[in-house]
């Protein structure tokens, strides 16, 4: 199983709206990608304000997900909620 | 539920033990702390060499895990697999 994590790092004075990003636009994506596993974070403490985990096959079916038709609505949502540049990575799942 | 993520950023010239890792390291945070679930990250593609991330009932019990008695013999356990400076982040999962 791969991980495909949007970190969101905390930004002084940026904006995140986790409201939206939960009921609006992480929904959109798993909609869009028909990833069958999310998890969504709102940041306690460290470095990231939110994050979203969206759990794939393969990274091949990662690649088809960002190439979609649909992908370009989800980049173009992301105003709505955040002016915070997020950080991609990409892992393996080797335990849990 | 709560997620408290152990992030380690990839570092030119740092080394990073895969194997201890998930086989010796981890397991042994997990029995110290009762932990009941757990996944552990190999990166492919962003900034992170590796993770693990615990789910814990609360940030209380987060506290409590970090206060016990054998977490200083986990510490004293990291240098036999890496000498990468770790990032932590505790979230309450939002959804998922």
């Amino acid at each position: 199983m791969i991980r495909f994590s949007v970190l969101y790092p905390k930004t002084d004075g940026a904006r995140f709206d986790h409201d939206y990003y939960r009921d609006q636009h992480v929904p959109l994506a798993v909609s869009t990608w028909g990833v069958e596993r999310v998890e969504i974070d709102k940041g306690l403490d460290g470095p990231y304000e939110a994050a979203v985990h969206f759990f794939f096959p393969s990274t091949d079916a990662i690649a088809a997900a960002m190439g979609a038709e649909g992908t370009a609505a989800i980049s173009a949502d992301v105003a709505n909620y955040t002016d915070i540049k997020a950080v991609l990575q990409t892992s393996e799942i080797v335990e849990g």
